[in-house]
């Protein structure tokens, strides 16, 4: 086969490369200096999106055409959230540390699923860290995932195994009677994806109400677990939420804590965002009871704002973490010496093998800024919300349509009208402007029925002034759509 | 809240941050450029791994510091597969294109969970090149996930609801019987995983022997299923290897989609490397029937050396892959406009939902190079892997241990004392040694109980006269460890 010379994917001439990465770095340094003065989001024209069905390349069009079809086809139409007025759903921001810690990270392309070398033992590190800011023991186990998503599947799973350790080996059906765990009705929608995943079932997962802050009514949860115990289920978890999607809601986490003890169930705590309020002596009391739970999953590229994606899911019992994910491979033989062994694999933590070096980021830029730096930077989102949930509080035209415990703000557009679905469609419309107008990226979702715009603010580029255009914009809206009505 | 000024993660000095990045790009460019001339892999010292156990930092030290420390405890200590003699496991190399392209990534930090954005319509251009390099149909569904191991469990939990469509909601439990699925006893310890983790249990996997070439033996399949299906058991898929981890071996997938069909079963099909091998006209013929498959599971970091991670699942039936992951979120509000919505929507296609932009690498790179390129790299490999063979088919001291397919080669240092335990203990402290001294890094293996040490080719940096090193030195090293014997 070796007809034509050996070659490889190195550049021709590594001094033409490195004058192009030049470039490139300026150009992309001087995009994000640049960002508050763009629009936060704006659509892909539906040529551009045309352009994006082109057949597979069969010769290579050189590394300079690949970087024209970059700056055509992507750089102007991104999801919009490293801008400053982009509060959608819950989205971190990165930051131009993180996006040169990448850079390295992808120069090594050491792959991070496991051996002797230096990044588990980074990455064990910045798990140990991880337990110290939620205030976890320092025995307890942790990986690092692409995010809260695939956390709260891998604590779910430990939880699942711990309560029959038949299960990884036999199978959910193994268990007499059905396994079932408990979790608001404001609880995220992977909490579902993993109870379907695992082989639980959705309908295992029983959707708990909340009360009017948006927390778990503990009261209906007992009365759930009595209910399926008295029925021949058999309850094994239970999820609490630090800092829910739609309004930032925590539940009583100590009182779960307890119940959980007593009840003898695995209790999880989704903390997506949230969890990271402990980091802020001020916040840290919401979050109370959160240090007791058996799992804890959560995002680094949220709430600490560092580069997609980095999540982290922190176990109480080694065992149980380890349980789901060992399996005996025989290629990979361990030596006593050389490149294979390590004490921390993460291959047997997660559903991942091999992958990226993702703790790398995470420990530089902790090391640069300091944890002091990222709790101040919590509490002023946090400060953020409240100003902003001041000022509708403060607008005859603007309502609040839920409490704000940390830094999400969910509103909405009054009126003149009734409440009712004309209302709805006037915020829907309202919303999908400022979006269009390139003003603010906020998401919508229902709250009690009604739509509400809602700010999640995980954004260390936001100031005081976005919000207050972001009000003074929704209410010149507001009136402009009710006009058209 | 806010007694001190808003702050960010932005440079207080936008031009010192540059300059530090400009001198980042060159320290990485050199040491990239400079990779061949050094040990392919070093251990980690004890002071750095002591230096790995601080606690965290409450002060940040600053940009300078935080790369000192990755100077110092990190850049030294990769795993080594960069360079052009790491061969450990099935490791890519990556390149200074993906590298370049991973910056700008992070500089975008876009979440590429959805929406409409330039990220899913490239991801989605992405696929459908996928399919195209696999001659999978136009209309299959797909998404990019962190590797193989995630994209066999997308594929069995496709499979598993596809089998029984109430799974994802009432659990396994409500299948009446077991559902079993059949791999060969080479298949990779991913498909271990899936099973415990998708509630089926490891028992549920039936481990079929492989034939003296490593193939699954179709005889032992046919007689499993119909056994299982007199006890009552309850097949549903069969995996099929297009590359083992061990030997390359390649089942034979026609046959294998053949008895699928016979017997009413998902055909699934773990290419983690090997099913790059339809890119070559020369070697398509390995994996033919490949292209019949229910679904694919394969990487793009390995064999298409894209830097870390990217794999990628391709399924036949779209609504089979989206029935595991497909949940309600009502806080997800989809509207006709805005930034909301979004044809493909990898989040109900896989176990993420944020997740990191990682298509842009694969995008950019498929356009600079071109698939044509991929192609000859990859028969360069194989041809590698032949070229290998023969050195050590050639010398009096070394044999091989299996057959050579694709791009493994398995083979021992046959010294002058007979087979056993002391062979095998000889040719472990050789493949130690070979790493230990920087030469090359293979890995290690079992082979009906043989030890082997194993070369995995996927590597563009690789030159022949690298494999002419590793024979010399492992016949040097292998005479230093008899004399001492």
């Amino acid at each position: 086969m070796a007809d034509h010379p050996e070659e490889s994917l190195d550049p021709a001439s590594w001094d033409d490369f490195r004058a192009h990465a030049h470039r490139t770095v300026d150009e992309l340094l001087d995009w994000l200096r640049g960002v508050r003065e763009r629009p936060v989001w704006q659509p892909v024209p539906e040529e551009v999106r045309a352009g994006l069905r082109r057949p597979l390349p069969e010769a290579g069009a050189g590394l300079a055409a690949s970087w024209d079809e970059f700056r055509r086809s992507v750089l102007p139409y991104p999801w919009g959230n490293v801008h400053p007025r982009f509060w959608g759903w819950v989205n971190g921001t990165g930051s131009p540390s993180g996006a040169l810690a990448e850079f390295a990270t992808a120069v090594l392309n050491t792959n991070a699923g496991g051996g002797h070398q230096a990044a588990p033992y980074v990455e064990e590190q910045v798990i140990d860290w991880c337990k110290a800011m939620l205030g976890f023991p320092p025995e307890a186990s942790g990986v690092l995932v692409t995010g809260g998503s695939v956390a709260n599947l891998v604590a779910i799973a430990a939880a699942r195994d711990a309560f029959d350790p038949r299960i990884s080996e036999e199978g959910v059906a193994v268990a007499a009677g059905t396994p079932v765990l408990y979790a608001s009705a404001q609880t995220h929608s992977s909490v579902d994806k993993a109870a379907r995943l695992l082989g639980l079932g959705q309908r295992a997962l029983r959707s708990v109400p909340a009360d009017a802050e948006f927390r778990i009514d503990l009261a209906a949860l007992e009365r759930a677990i009595a209910g399926d115990r008295a029925a021949g289920g058999r309850p094994f978890c239970v999820v609490g939420n630090a800092g829910t999607v739609n309004t930032g809601a925590i539940d009583d986490l100590a009182a779960l804590a307890d119940l959980c003890r007593r009840e003898g169930l695995w209790f999880h705590v989704d903390g997506a965002f949230g969890a990271l309020a402990a980091l802020s002596g001020r916040l840290r009391p919401l979050v109370a009871g959160m240090e007791r739970a058996d799992s804890i999953a959560f995002d680094l590229h949220k709430w600490l704002y560092m580069p997609y994606d980095v999540g982290c899911v922190l176990i109480r019992d080694r065992a149980a973490h380890q349980r789901p994910f060992t399996v005996p491979a025989s290629y990979l033989s361990r030596e006593a010496r050389g490149a294979a062994p390590n004490d921390h694999d993460p291959g047997s933590l997660g559903p991942e093998l091999s992958r990226e070096f993702r703790g790398l980021k995470v420990w530089m830029l902790l090391q640069e800024h300091g944890i002091a730096k990222y709790a101040r930077l919590i509490e002023q989102n946090v400060a953020q919300a409240a100003y902003l949930a001041g000022l509708v509080h403060q607008h005859a035209e603007l309502e609040l349509l839920a409490p704000v415990p940390l830094n999400i703000v969910c509103f909405r557009y009054r009126g003149t009208g009734p409440d009712g679905p004309a209302l709805d469609a006037l915020n829907r419309e309202l919303l999908i402007r400022i979006q269009e107008r390139g003003v603010a990226v906020p998401s919508g979702t229902l709250l009690n029925g009604r739509f509400a715009i809602r700010v999640a603010i995980a954004n260390h580029r936001s100031r005081r002034e976005d919000f207050d255009l972001l009000v003074a914009r929704a209410v010149e809206l507001g009136r402009e759509i009710s006009a058209e009505g």
